[in-house]
């Protein structure tokens, strides 16, 4: 493999600075989903946490670095996992956390953050906007600014999902990614591509927000005009160069899938494996869905990466109706 | 502590005959439910693996001993979960297993038993007519009898649950343990008191199958004509008098909790914690829910035993409409 920017002793190293409760999350084989897909499923679940996503293994190595240092403030844009990560790792290590978003994110998500103590500051626009305005932020108060997927913590740390991965003695074919900005993607594939080369890396986006996926087919980087996806976590048009390249190293295949397939991936994964998932981690079922014949006899593994959803949107999408 | 039928020591060992895919499951405060419940969570999470319940950790134990033995075949009565274990385990042994329950189980725990190749016996009665049954099976084949809670090995399987709480150095108060034939309670309570005696063991059981609750409280065994809940996990009706003599020892206090909390609790865990749980395993958030004052300014593990559910059901419970 050609290189990455990511480095496979710094991702082992990367395990020490997380707190292992995001750590060492559940590996394991979903039978009753098996019926429906056509395939052999295991789910890896990074749900179970005080973030209910993946990306404090990214945030847990940004803020440890930061706090060993003297850094006392931290700013970042999210579409509201990173921000609620960042939020709870700044915490704890006596960070001051600003989190830029976008007025319409989800508002669990903006709440969580809230909550964790981070001051909050809105845009009105999307999640590109919120990017400019942190940036912004950032440079105004001389402060470090966190990028998602272009900083290499938040691909290393969610890199450390792909030690765990290969790990267990793997004995899956195919992991299937949520792609949005890349961090995820190019962590849990640079580490497979580095370690069990053989097994396929397939990274999945919607079709409504297609600009990494349209980049990856290209070989360059496409941007688009807008985003229109439930799946809010991977809603970004202007992929990053650095990432889109070593996107290009690690990943065997990019996906595109409908809406429809994402709503029908959070229902199966309720009503087969009783999780409750945000669109962005049900990218992977949907893309069994959209093809089954591409996955038959494949032992896959779907990174269930995150569970922010306001309930009522989630009702209104899994066809049971709103709150009692 | 007076000493119960388990042994700590057995319970460490006990670790190595269960398959690490049960073990070392997510410990996680969750503050998100904190405001709702007026005092400190943290949620133990037993339902990601592929039984979707704490129950393998016993039969883990059952199973191996049995395979290094020279025994093909077992047998269990079961409301769905330790069968569906039971049947997981004994698969990958080679084992013949036999599972009884009562044909008003819940169709989706039947459902998952037959899919792991078990052989399911159903009885027109309920569950403490399937413990007959099963008695009757085992005498009349000639093989092993499981009897969930009186087997030292599903307690002690359970148990190791306890020494996971105990290695996170906790800073808990409190430990809520849904309770029914008692392998949960006293396998957890026992590792509890023995260890960090200082820690609040409380048993949570529904009013409508009030048996063991009973009979702690009177310290004799006390039955009762008939259960009536939702908590098809904990209803029992006949308690094993060395089951309580143990219970006796760990338990602090043994709360009973109405329907309606039931369900309330479980609402609380798919709104604020994003998690999909069967009655049984909303009992511990149910007994919060009933008794804010006294968890108050408490730090409190509540273990989220189980989730096998039926959907439609659990639709209907939580206050959302039927499957479109």
């Amino acid at each position: 493999m050609q290189k990455t920017r990511l480095d496979t002793a710094r991702i082992r190293a990367a395990r020490r600075l997380i707190d292992p409760v995001f750590l060492d999350t559940p590996l394991y084989r979903c039978e009753a989903l098996e019926p429906v897909l056509g395939c052999t499923v295991s789910i890896k679940l990074e749900t179970a946490n005080p973030v209910r996503s993946f990306k404090a293994r990214g945030t847990e190595v940004v803020a440890s670095r930061l706090a060993a240092g003297d850094a006392r403030a931290v700013v970042c844009a999210s579409a509201g996992n990173l921000g609620q990560a960042l939020a709870w790792s700044g915490r704890g290590r006596g960070l001051d956390v600003t989190v830029v978003a976008s007025r319409f994110a989800t508002v669990a998500k903006l709440d969580r953050i809230r909550a964790l103590d981070a001051r909050l500051e809105l845009v009105d626009g999307d999640h590109e906007m919120a990017r400019e305005r942190a940036a912004a932020l950032a440079r105004q108060d001389g402060i470090r600014l966190v990028e998602d997927s272009l900083d290499i913590e938040t691909c290393e740390g969610a890199a450390t999902i792909g030690l765990e991965l290969v790990d267990t003695a793997p004995s899956f074919d195919t992991v299937l990614i949520a792609l949005g900005g890349g961090a995820l993607a190019t962590g849990v594939g640079h580490v497979l591509k580095a370690l069990v080369p053989e097994v396929e890396v397939i990274c999945v986006q919607p079709q409504g927000a297609p600009a990494m996926t349209r980049s990856w087919h290209r070989r360059r980087v496409v941007t688009t005009d807008s985003a229109d996806t439930i799946a809010d976590g991977v809603a970004g048009r202007r992929p990053i160069p650095a990432v889109l390249r070593d996107l290009l190293l690690v990943a065997d295949d990019a996906v595109l899938v409908q809406e429809a397939s994402i709503v029908a991936g959070m229902r199966t994964l309720l009503d087969h494996a009783g999780l409750v998932v945000e669109p962005s981690a049900a990218l992977g079922i949907a893309a069994i869905l959209e093809d089954r014949p591409r996955f038959a006899d494949r032992h896959v593994v779907t990174l269930v990466c995150g569970n922010n959803v306001d309930m009522d949107a989630y009702h209104r999408w899994v066809g049971v109706s709103g709150h009692a």
